[in-house]
């Protein structure tokens, strides 16, 4: 018997804690493992055993399953190369020995995998028996090798929700508006695709729906809009925080900055694109930026998503209890109609530091919206509500005080 | 016998189609009224007789009553002076004769209130029999004559909600970092008061709260950030969009335009202290704007407004069934705990074109958070849930196809 220690990294998700309470509870059904650890704030956590004890909180996980944004907090932290400073790899390692540490969950996007991934390789390097896993998270979808990422299915609901309420607000006036909806996903743009699915009998919004993957041209962009307005008074149009002009660079690149891992940090292509609007068209125009909503709405997450989350941190506790290192736990779907799927084992090393974006194909040929086949690909993961508890008028979460009182 | 109109303006909420309902009931349960005919687009939908008949959708009431945004649609005519041109009223009242009117209901705010005004001492000055009613609504809570607007109750479960969501989002990461929140509320405070209520028992969030009401003083809020960056590292702040500096200025005063009733459109309050804040004290900061969000998210509306906004429908019809004219339905609350109140008739006359501010004791001295009396004033409208309907994962609606094929 050794013990586990699980840590959550990289942007909240409303899912990430489903996978956190899958991996607890894989534990709680494991005769392998005796107890678990979260480390805070991801693996600067464990460098500074800023260790919660999980090992006796069964009671608490149904709780803990429904709370947006990470329980066990994040970090930014970025692993140097072993090869160029081992130094922090043999202090961690150290501190897996002194808990005897059997297998470290590491749940998390692109840049928590490059960490779980380098300490597994570490791990392979100095013949040590630890296993790692790693659990995917990000609203973004970006991961390769998992059909899709656990709090996407969430942030697609939340999305699909709310532009499905923008539809009728911007449906009461008669006069010519524009409504322009910023969504995010740098270089993916499965978030903005799932504004699609607000569609329905009496809702033609979002009427236009531009992804990152494909070259914005404002001039294009003018025209389409001037044909929508032909037909109906009230347009709405879902855009990418990461639209690129036909130079490459971001429409909003001049106010861009770089975070530490390098990525540009965006916004403002909705303010951009409401001055355009009026500029050039002379009509009322609006912009409306999802913001961080889109990854903490937890009072209207999709159960599909949740049930999946927490079934990835379950098979990666299994997974590693028959000796697997070196993974991540993935969704591999069989149907789309009825909707199946199988958990199965990725390569980290085929995952980490590569974005999945969305194919060019599921962009109709104008570049202006989305084909059926997305719809079929994100409708299975908005399905179902889950049921969370209100207290005094606000829905009931885990308390994160432990968050704030670190040491 | 006669007949009713009905008719919906100004800015959408999430409750003003309760009260469409209330009025759709309480017609159906006269005696004294046959039919009732719903104008789409608010007053012009009367003068361009664009009129839908509501007499026997009884079996549509549930729905309609949780859509979000005006049902009918909503418009921004403001009504000439009647001493300087009677040929509107004139116009508007041959249609009341022609459709048989006894009695109009005009859902909405301010502006919607000076509307009824005009046609009610229209037509006493022309001594026609037809009762003219206000029901009040309005997100920003700005009406006087009524404890509170529906529409206040839903806007500000959102919004507190929103915030707890917000205060776990922020609190997963270590490294300093400012909020910034921007809420809705031109003149009024209450929206952005509502914040308050996601503090509990682990959530400090929001620390620092600032109203229209008081002059906003940018050395004092820099100030007031500096002492709460002194105990944690996650600071969220609440802000009202319609912040004004010690010279009376709007934040966003040079971006500024002005709407046909002569209010200040006004956004990027958020944006300008993001800026701000990064440059003074040099740390991470973002800021996010609620936007229409705050208005139109039926999916998480509350009960209590919901109840209390068809209720002011209903009773709407009864006053006038006993013969009253030239009122605004609304809430005379009894007490706060229980919470109890009864739906008084106020004067349109002492109501249109006022606006209802926060008093400066609700607000603490210091002029950056509310009192406790504030938050009394608010906890009981955002009580209860509305269980919303669920179909392939998004929330269904009442169809509004109507609003998008008027002639």
């Amino acid at each position: 018997m050794g013990n586990v220690i699980v840590a959550q990294s990289g942007g909240p998700t409303v899912a990430i804690n489903a996978s956190l309470v899958g991996v607890m509870r894989g534990v709680y059904a494991s005769d392998k493992y005796e107890k678990i650890y979260g480390a805070l704030h991801g693996i600067s956590g464990v460098m500074k055993e800023d260790l919660i004890d999980l090992t006796d909180r069964v009671d608490d996980t149904d709780l803990i399953l429904s709370t947006p944004a990470s329980y066990l907090g994040s970090c930014r932290y970025k692993m140097p190369d072993a090869a160029e400073d081992t130094s922090v790899y043999e202090d961690i390692f150290r501190i897996f020995e002194k808990y005897d540490i059997s297998a470290v969950f590491y749940i998390g996007g692109n840049d928590s995998m490059d960490t779980i991934d380098k300490l597994a390789r570490y791990g392979s390097l100095v013949g040590s028996s630890i296993c790692f896993a790693g659990v995917p998270k990000t609203i973004d979808n970006d991961l390769v090798g998992t059909d899709h990422t656990p709090g996407f299915g969430s942030a697609a609901k939340y999305i699909a929700a709310t532009m499905l309420e923008i539809g009728h607000d911007t449906a009461v006036y008669q006069s010519p508006c524009v409504t322009i909806v910023e969504i995010m996903g740098r270089n993916a743009g499965w978030l903005t695709a799932s504004a699609a699915l607000a569609r329905n009998d009496y809702n033609p919004t979002p009427q236009l729906i531009y992804l990152p993957e494909v070259t914005f041209d404002i001039d294009v962009f003018l025209k389409d809009l001037r044909t929508v307005l032909e037909s109906t008074n009230n347009v709405v149009v879902a855009v990418s925080e990461g639209l690129r002009d036909t130079e490459g660079q971001y429409l909003t690149a001049k106010t861009a900055t770089n975070d530490r891992f390098g990525h540009a940090q965006l916004s403002g292509v909705g303010k951009y694109l409401e001055g355009l609007v009026k500029r050039e068209l002379g009509i009322k125009c609006r912009s409306v930026e999802l913001n961080i909503l889109q990854r903490c709405a937890a009072h209207i997450a999709s159960e599909e998503d949740l049930a999946e989350s927490e079934k990835l941190g379950e098979m990666a506790v299994r997974f590693t209890e028959q000796g697997n290192t070196g993974f991540m736990s993935a969704v591999h779907r069989i149907s789309d109609q009825p909707y199946t799927y199988e958990v199965v084992m990725s390569e980290l090393s085929q995952i980490a530091n590569q974005e999945q974006t969305v194919p060019r194909q599921w962009i109709n040929e104008a570049g202006n919206d989305v084909t059926e086949e997305m719809i079929r690909y994100i409708s299975p993961l908005i399905q179902g509500e889950v049921i969370v508890g209100y207290n005094n008028g606000l829905p009931i979460y885990a308390d994160i005080g432990h968050l704030t009182n670190v040491r």
